[in-house]
């Protein structure tokens, strides 16, 4: 796997592309609200995005209010806030006031030449670039229908990018979405082919949870392996948090895993007499929050329990009516049911 | 694409292989009691399993009590029923007294030669396939620790085989589970190569709920999109609902979905008015129950809202303090936030 030469771009302490690693990006759901309490909040669920893994964050920015919610925001967060802007420039221009990292805007959709232009002169001024956002579902009007849909999203794009060109600017990223995951393939690998400039990955209105991850996983992991794809966010209709694990966990699949906590826990069965669903779903968050490169195995039963956890640093099993805590395979400590927590956490803290 | 040629295996009334389409099972998670109770409660939940689109059902048998209660089970169960037995030869041959579609054993973990030749001759006079199940996890003592995994997996598989060969019985299914990604695509793909055995595919210990589907689909859509995989159980901690509506949603990306509704519904952002999770939520299982095939949306905003739901045959977004009902992009009804489940189903009827 080769990867592909793109241009670099700075997004705050983040470098997307130039043959840095892929970042990891999530959306903020809610309205921002404006004031110190809420700017606490925001901080504090911040710090945990990060602590999963996340690198970039975004928020839509629908009013001037909300600009400036976020650009208060900006100047304590520790990881790099986007400014999601549709139709009005103003509020580019306001958010660019502000320690913003990106700017995420289609020419296409803001109107006016002029209007362009102040948000690039504003922009190349304070050194922030902006990401076209091209979808699917919002095509120009003379590239919807298109036979080759794929073919028509990227030319939405190129004309996107036109515009920055003619005005000189290249401190561009493209994303192009679609909700479609063999779609999104083939947009970025057309697109891939004829240009050095970073992508955003991510497939659009993927659906919920289980489907979402699913679909994004199929477009992702090959473009990745590919070498294909600077930056990727995983949408869902979910948590921010599990977008970010889903992020990481596609990284991980296409070879770009940075490290960190691998859980191999199984699915439970008939024979299990141990609740692996509810000691993983205690568990999980914090096992990815962990600094540690480990592999925890979190297993039902005796059948594939030691044995099929044998490479896991630390794993935890039923046998029985106890419950069993390897290392390598070895059995560490034999347990009754209910001190699982709490032994658990002690051998945790001895990795 | 061009499907590989497989050998058909009938299981109850799905037939694995031959060019016949893709099943999805999943796997019983609890011990199965005995019981006409416990007995009508698990036919509910299969019934429901199956209108998810589940198409095999897998259950541990770990005793002889489990064999007789799945064997009463599997004589009034709407679809077909698996055991899969470990170590004792006896549950096996128990099992093959009453309508089970297939018994999942591996002949190296069932012991004497004697034990396998009684299991296959009853078998065979049921006409009932066999699914050689190999894990990673388990290999036989001289194969661990290669430094080709992949192909130690695989050569754990033909030595099954080879078992089954010198019986003459040929009924067989295989599958060779990592729970590894990446070692999965490569372990199928030489076995594929090599063999014109029907495969099932899955990721073993595949983790949590969002990284189990990460990682299954980053295995299979590939796989399935080569032709390779002619059944898929999706391995999650978690429910076994979510393990068919993943398989499913890997089977819809890989090119090989069976119709049924297609839900796309945006992740929710700070401009939106609605809030689709917990729409999503509420009606996510209902919808892929339906026999329909559609395309539903559900959308937050009028960014992303009716334009992008296009093509949607029903959608649902929010607008300002409204909710607007869209068909195939045009505004069906303008509602109030607490009408939308209500008028949904409605339109929904109409459909």
């Amino acid at each position: 796997m080769a990867n592909r030469e793109t241009r670099a771009v700075k997004v705050g302490g983040v470098i997307i592309g130039g043959g840095f690693p892929v970042s990891v990006q999530t959306m903020w759901k809610e309205p921002l609200a404006a004031g110190e309490a809420a700017r606490a909040a925001a901080l504090r669920r911040i710090g945990s995005l990060k602590e999963l893994g996340c690198d970039i964050l975004r928020f839509a920015v629908p009013d001037l209010a909300s600009a400036e919610a976020l650009g208060e925001l900006a100047r304590e967060s520790p990881m790099p806030l986007v400014a999601d802007i549709h139709f009005d420039w103003r509020i580019a221009l306001r958010c660019l006031d502000y320690p913003l990292a990106k700017i995420r805007l289609n020419p296409g959709n803001i109107g006016a030449r002029y209007k362009v232009e102040e948000v690039v002169a504003k922009a190349r001024g304070k050194g922030v670039p902006i990401r076209i956002g091209v979808n699917g579902g919002s095509l120009p009007e003379d590239l919807r229908g298109r036979p080759d849909r794929a073919a028509a999203i990227v030319e939405a794009a190129e004309r996107e990018i036109a515009i920055f060109d003619e005005l000189g600017f290249g401190d561009v990223i493209v994303s192009m979405k679609s909700s479609d995951a063999a779609e999104t393939l083939a947009i970025n690998r057309a697109f891939a082919s004829r240009h050095g400039i970073a992508l955003h990955l991510g497939v659009t209105e993927a659906g919920p949870l289980v489907q979402g991850v699913a679909r994004n996983a199929a477009a992702l992991v090959p473009l990745l392996s590919e070498g294909i794809g600077e930056t990727i966010r995983v949408s869902l209709s979910d948590s921010m948090e599990n977008e970010v694990l889903a992020g990481r966990e596609i990284l991980s699949c296409a070879g770009l895993g940075r490290g960190g906590v691998k859980l191999i826990s199984c699915p439970r069965c008939g024979r299990a007499s141990f609740d692996t669903h509810a000691f993983t779903a205690r568990w999980a968050n914090r096992l990815y929050a962990l600094g540690a490169d480990a592999t925890i195995a979190v297993m039902g039963c005796v059948v594939n329990g030691p044995g099929e956890g044998r490479h896991a640093d630390l794993g935890i099993t039923g046998a029985g009516d106890k419950v069993v805590i390897f290392r390598k395979g070895e059995i560490a400590r034999t347990i009754r049911p209910e001190e699982a927590d709490t032994v658990f956490e002690e051998e945790l803290n001895k990795l």
